[in-house]
């Protein structure tokens, strides 16, 4: 497959880390929500790189058990002091307003204004982020030493934001493989300014997608661009039919810090993709953190709620909420860098490959040992540092392709890196020591989630 | 189920462990063995709490491989010296004579007497406590200083003693639920003087049963209270037809100490009442010790034999032979306390409580997440101080509803205590996200033994 | 069986060590290769004492993928200097000369003698043990003190071999049991002088075959001598049509030198074999280390290729590259000991004896516990200094003798030694409490293998 090049290679280039980084540059100042221009302006964005499909699904839609809220837009907002200055501005930080805070334009008393502030007291110097999309409410959010500063005078609160009907948006990307079997990849687009969580992700699908374009893959990749769990939500209430071709699934968020990595198992908990990402963190030198699924996180709580319980992981650097910048104004350009970027997106194209190349073999000489001398096979990559590796890959592969191990199995149980057993399996191949025994990619799914 | 107030709540009393204590300070001094007056007397005792229903199997009786042995009763016993001193005295303990020992009354040697004493040289101020049921055979049982300071002179040996056709007493109470599907709590009742072994356990089981009264419940439970090994196999033989109606089983023994909690598993190993027993006992805040099966130990070797093999463990504080007090006149009242009395029926009681309410639910909205916001889900819980374990409660059991999982399994999985699982669950059920999938006994007895 | 006489104290004799040892010292100087004189010259030693059945398989026949290579004879070789001196002595040690070097007789420089000599800096004083099959070459193996004293000068360097059509040789010894079933015990023939490594496996399974004749067993035994790798392959493309028959098997090599033992696991990695020797490793007192499988070592790679996959396991002490006398003039006479020898063979006799006896029983009283105290079962074991061990052997027998246990599974749930399971359950046996369920060979090999 691929003709002989490896999907890795050709998804991956030298500089993939600061484009990513340059893209998130790019999308970081736009004030997202769950609904709104924001998020239009967003996709906009990504439909420079790859060609976008835009969905727009109005208010008042019922989307299994919830109902698409009202539309929200923010020009502008501020608090003045009796002097005409203005102690907070929405121009400084889309953070400074509550996300769906309703119109605002009032004086009023320090003691008011107080009852819809919010701080971090214990991080006195960063804004918080904070939602309220379905209670009806109004906030500022501000560092507490600012707060603290205010004297006890009469303020002007100003929020000049609209809650209307009319639409929630979502963008889809498909990248057409040789089967309609998919791999959906999914990043939330409803936070702010916030560059880890989740401009990361956005960029990075964005890349991968605009990378993988001419590629031939087996699978098709579905790339989506949604708000969290409302635009899951809608999504598999639009596709409710078709999500029995997703196969593999991740949803990325959080991809620009140093941390983790951190992958969070779906509910299956032995699906193909968790052995997939967990394999390749394992041979990655980083030191992963592998998490069994629990219901509360990112969109995977839509996918692997019990109607659907498709096998969609989460892969993230740091875990969400583990780290003090979560959620607040620390999350910023500065917290994450194109070298993180460019490993993140690493690992996801490493962990596509495994899945595209997890074929089962057969050993064509399965009794006793082949005779690998004679074929120049014992040496033929002792070139390789990882000489002695490929050797036992080689006896490995040949001892377990027996027609019920693939490629992914072997390499777990050789606890050898999947390139290496691949690469291995291939240079068999050659050598007509292995055929493959079944491509079928429908079967492999199901080998995969019968596991 | 019971009308929204919990079976829990309705079995324990502020002062029950004051209670128990209280009854096995009544039934401590009887000199009990495993057949004659001491058992009799003792399960008139009970009967004053419970309406017990005393059974007498005659001697001779064959039960399986054994027989009903002879009645034991004793009225005296001691040893004199020379000068007519009562050395040793049974009016002082019971522990004193050698249960089943044979009549004797005669002069005998220091060197002969030797020959019929048991001390505890390692405990020189404790008593022994011996039997020999089937070997004919008569014996003292003294500290080891007692034995040491006695004079090289001639003894008057007396044990006034009968063996006698007779009967092997048991009695037994049945607390009839909405089903015939039983839950049996089992006491032995052959100990003499010793608290903790097993006054305590039958002490707890009789205000068990007695605060049950009146409780609405979905099994019907079975309180035995017989004498250990022979008792058993006596009620089992009287009992073979129906005891494929025991769906869950405890053996109570040694509850009256501070230490353990200690679980034995049935031999099933994974039955349901092993994993409600762990379940409650990893939640207690104590530090209990859980241990496979062994066919050593009390009446679970007869329930576990592979001819019967039912779900039957057993529940103890100190395991027993692992405590200095275990069979030595150590084991007396100041050995056990009220609080520990508490604490060993609370645990017995939560036990109950999970076998009752283990009910498999089936989410009502099972595509995606509902919106638990929009219902007053979120933070209805709040004031609660685990609100945070009831919201991730909330989220578990809608995730894994599916009709496949009891809250027994959801509370495993979600490593919360059974409590705010069925707590949560009644409070997503009210909301009409849950319905009930499967309330028949039978089944979940099934499903309890088919894991 | 063994009518009442173990077969471990029917194969074991007090100076089974000494034997063993005496015939180690015997085969140690023959210069073995995987053909020639040197393989048959053993084959005859261990004709003395069994009758070996000797098969030659000649040159240029095709074995599965493999063809038997020319046969390989030397009869003498050394380095001379320009004085005449012989620097190096085949006669000395025939390590000296790689196995397989073509003949040689020339004048050479230094620099090109280099060309073509092994030595082990990190051990200056020990000669390599070097082969090159089936790449033409030819090379001397020294002490790096002897190259580095070489003075530049010219050599007359000889290798008077041959290569030249023959046959490969390997011989086999059948101790016929009950049954067609077999348990195959195999140790390569094709290392040269080193003690351990194979004389010492060699040795041994000549011992046990010469101790088996005349001893009553239910399998039949199959002993086989043959050249690492290409004998195994040899011999498994000439029975290819009744492996099916071998039910255990064991190869055997390095059980002379003090460590280990060490014992890899068969391909299926809990069949039978691999849990007889795990369950007499565990209570040898030794402390053994238990390998998973990997498709590197011995000939069990031959025998668990996927096309076989025979349940055949690896035996040694020290594991074979983890010391540093391996394949090293340091593996000599001195390396091992007649101690350790016997050691090992007890361990071999000892899994011998669980295959044996591994029955299936079941308790004629599986209702209760039987009385064992009216049989006199209580104490009957009571002299052995493992009374409490016997006792507790009782019990579970009797629990697990529900006609889905075999012996071994109950020694290993109980954490027994099988010894005294087995000794137990014919004394149950005896007793009435135990019958024989399923003593089918095909029956139990089928079992061992489904596990």
């Amino acid at each position: 497959m691929n003709d002989g090049q490896y999907l890795f290679e050709q998804l991956v280039t030298a500089d993939i880390g600061e484009e990513i980084f340059a893209f998130v540059a790019e999308i970081y100042p736009i004030c997202r929500s769950i609904t709104g221009r924001g998020v239009r302006e967003t996709l906009r964005a990504i439909g420079e790189h790859i060609k976008l499909e835009v969905h727009e699904v109005p208010t008042g839609t019922q989307v299994f058990d919830w109902v698409i809220p009202r539309e929200w837009n923010i020009r502008d907002a501020y608090i003045k002091n009796e002097r005409g200055e203005k102690v907070l501005d929405f121009a400084q930080s889309n953070l400074h307003v509550m996300s769906y805070s309703t119109p605002v334009r009032r004086r009023i008393s320090l003691a008011e204004l107080k009852e819809h502030v919010f701080t971090l007291p214990n991080q006195p110097d960063l804004i918080p982020y904070r939602t309220s999309y379905y209670a009806e409410n109004w906030a500022f959010c501000m560092p507490h030493r600012l707060l603290e500063s205010l004297r006890d005078e009469t303020y002007e609160a100003v929020i000049d934001s609209t809650l209307a009907d009319g639409c929630l948006t979502y963008g889809e990307y498909l990248h057409e493989g040789e089967t309609e079997d998919e791999f959906l990849l999914s990043a939330h687009v409803c936070h702010p300014s916030l560059a880890n969580d989740n401009c990361s992700g956005i960029a990075l699908l964005t890349y991968l997608a605009k990378q993988m374009a001419g590629v031939r893959t087996r699978y098709s990749y579905r790339f989506l661009f949604a708000p969290g769990t409302i635009g899951a939500i809608a999504w598999l209430a639009c596709n409710e039919d078709h999500v029995g071709r997703i196969k593999h699934g991740l949803i990325v968020s959080m991809v620009g810090d140093g941390g983790g990595p951190t992958y969070k198992k779906s509910r299956h908990g032995n699906s193909r993709i968790d052995r997939a990402v967990i394999q390749t963190l394992r041979h990655s030198g980083l030191t992963p953190t592998i998490l069994d699924f629990s219901p509360y996180g990112y969109d995977e709580r839509q996918y692997c709620s019990p109607g659907f319980n498709l096998p969609v992981g989460l892969l993230q650097r740091s875990k969400f909420g583990e780290i003090p910048e979560y959620h607040t104004s620390a999350d910023n350009l500065d917290f994450i860098a194109p070298d993180h970027l460019a490993q993140s997106y690493r690992l996801i194209a490493e962990t596509i490959d495994v899945v595209e190349s997890d074929l089962v073999y057969r050993n064509t000489s399965p009794k006793c040992e082949p005779q690998l001398g004679r074929r120049g096979l014992y040496g033929a990559v002792g070139g390789h540092k990882d000489a002695v590796a490929a050797n036992m890959a080689m006896l490995w592969i040949l001892n377990l392709s027996d027609g019920m191990h693939s490629l992914l199995d072997i390499a777990e149980q050789a606890n050898l890196p999947f390139a290496v057993i691949r690469r291995t399996a291939q240079l068999l191949q050659h050598s007509g020591l292995l055929t493959i025994c079944d491509t079928t990619l429908d079967k492999r799914g199901a080998l995969g989630t019968a596991q």
